[in-house]
């Protein structure tokens, strides 16, 4: 199987190599990207031997592309990434990047009617109604890596669709699970950077501990399994063993669980519906301790509450919520707002543009960049 | 879908006929039986009006036997109870019957190849290797009834076997879970029916309390899924939510959950691989409180080391299990043995009488008259 890994030097990008190294036989890295890390590509360079490469960041990049062999294809930029994709000959594409510019990387790969093994959020977020637009015309697939979502999928293994009577997203409930609104106003970025169960990126963390990230989730899972808003809950379970469920309309209710380690979903993405092994920590249930579940609070959480209004809402909504998101998370992380003026930053936005139908990939990074620049004027 | 019920008065039988109520446009009782209960199941004649009945016990039932229209045709005793398995025209064997005269009605079900939804234990407990060394030559197929081995049916559905690290049952732990070792000798029935999540016969209920019941269930785990017997392992769960689970080789493990409901697993048994729904009460985790979950104790539940003992050596030490126990449990009952000599009497049979291979049912027979004979004579 040839996979191009875009965002390989991330979290997500590091355990997907793992994956590969695992399989060499059956995985070969064709295509690696990142954005910024010119040092950390050109060691996956070394070991895999793709037969391209993009740096997203062409200025950081000079010194690391005078070093790539030259029978390697070179792209760089937002648009090297795209036209990597449109290039390169590949079964899955892998798409681990961090933020909107993950978008087109998933519409191109799905338009060549490719796996698209899918950990860029921002793709069914902000352009769900119309990446299924083309999956719905027959245009690829995409596989959920998200924990989350993988979960889901094992849970739909083998049933019908139509005895699905909801889809539980479980949240570990972030550091302030626990905390009293008032307390919420003044959480400084050390405090929400430390995250209980899961080691992940600062803007990743922090949606964490807001919830927005489970709202993102909600929105992902309304577009992955084709399921009406009100057929998706999210439940909070501190321990993050169980990574969601599906009930069915005869009451079972079947779990996926697991210690945290993002090489099972990200495998099982590139291999579903098959599995291979993965020699990792195993889930000892007797030593875990109590699982505990508790409803989710949207009074406390005021961004899981406003993305789920803007997913029912669709249209441009969504890619209003995850713009404002994006620039509020930016602005407390480097001191500029307080905690709880990121739900405030976003409502705004919400309030001041209206949704608008999904009916091209400009429309949506045209809201993106309204909104971008608008908060920067009000707070740069 | 034609269904010959047995047991049709007992817990699991009435449930059964839940499920037929439930969908008269898909399910039919066209056979039905009881052993001892003749009122009750002159009701259920009336109200689904089989083909066929049976009345084990014949002399209970004179006068329900003269109720019956001429119409429907009449079995008794054990052999009517064959004859009627073998006679009747339907689709799916409902085996609920409870003890070894269960087996005899699987075998010659599947003799026919037809799907027989299995909640008889002593079928593959006592007969287990007879019974698959017919349906590996394409004899019929085992659909189980029992809640664990549902579960992890329903946790197998889509994957490959091949993946499968190892089968989890849960066990409540029963009443006695954590009690002394010293004190468990001294056990009254009465403490030992108070079983903390299920309500189930007497019989089953000391079974569970003992944890021979889930011995039982690993040998039928054993065969129903061709699971070597260091692949399956038992987990204390005294919430009983959790109904079991399958952990693949890559880490990740599916669990089935829901309220206790014996309704989900009989009807699923019947429409496998299929559900159909069941307006019932709806696990709500959030109100469920902490799911906990602790290492089988080999030491205070010698029936559970006993009887996966016996599961292991194969033959008819199963069989010399079951009967045995199935006598000390009635010691148990009438007050005629102490608690802990259940253990005792199980192990001394065991001991005197070397496992033989099961050539045939007579094998079976045979060992467990004997058994049953040896140990009457000893406390009658």
């Amino acid at each position: 199987m040839k996979i191009v890994l875009l965002g390989a030097t991330g979290s997500i990008g590091m355990s997907a190599c793992n994956c590969i190294r695992r399989f060499p036989e059956k995985f070969e890295a064709v295509g690696l990207s990142s954005y910024n890390n010119a040092g950390k590509l050109m060691e996956l360079v070394r070991e895999f031997r793709p037969v391209s490469v993009c740096i997203g960041n062409s200025r950081a990049s000079a010194q690391a592309l005078a070093e790539i062999p030259s029978t390697i294809k070179i792209f760089t930029g937002q648009k090297g990434l795209e036209d990597m994709v449109n290039e390169a000959d590949f079964d899955v594409l892998l798409n681990a990047i961090v933020g909107a510019a993950g978008l087109r990387a998933t519409v191109a790969a799905l338009k060549r009617n490719k796996r698209v093994a899918l950990a860029n959020k921002e793709s069914l977020v902000i352009g769900g109604e119309y990446i299924y637009g083309l999956i719905n015309r027959g245009f690829g697939e995409i596989i959920p890596v998200d924990s989350e979502h993988s979960a889901i999928l094992q849970c739909l293994s083998g049933e019908n669709k139509a005895g699905v009577e909801s889809i539980i997203l479980t949240a570990s409930g972030g550091p302030f699970r626990e905390t009293d609104k008032e307390k919420l106003k003044n959480i400084t970025p050390e405090q929400a950077l430390d995250h209980p169960t899961w080691s992940m990126g600062k803007k990743i963390t922090i949606d964490s501990a807001t919830l927005m990230n489970k709202g993102f989730e909600v929105i992902e899972a309304h577009h992955l399994f084709g399921m009406p808003y009100d057929k998706i809950r999210v439940l909070i379970h501190p321990q993050s063993i169980i990574h969601s469920m599906v009930e069915y309309f005869d009451g079972a209710v079947m779990a996926q669980m697991g210690v945290p380690d993002m090489e099972l979903p990200i495998q099982f993405a590139l291999t579903y519906p098959d599995r291979l092994p993965i020699q990792s920590r195993r889930l000892d249930l007797a030593k875990t301790g109590a699982l505990t579940f508790f409803e989710a609070d949207y009074n406390r959480f005021p961004c899981l509450k406003l993305c789920l209004d803007a997913g029912r809402k669709g249209g441009t909504s969504p890619a209003i919520v995850n713009a404002a998101n994006e620039m509020a998370v930016q602005l407390f992380l480097t001191g500029r707002i307080r905690y709880d003026q990121i739900a405030e930053i976003i409502e705004d936005s919400l309030g001041l543009h209206a949704s608008v139908p999904v009916d091209s990939l400009e429309t949506i990074e045209n809201i993106d960049s309204i909104i971008r620049t608008k908060i920067m004027k009000r707070f740069g």
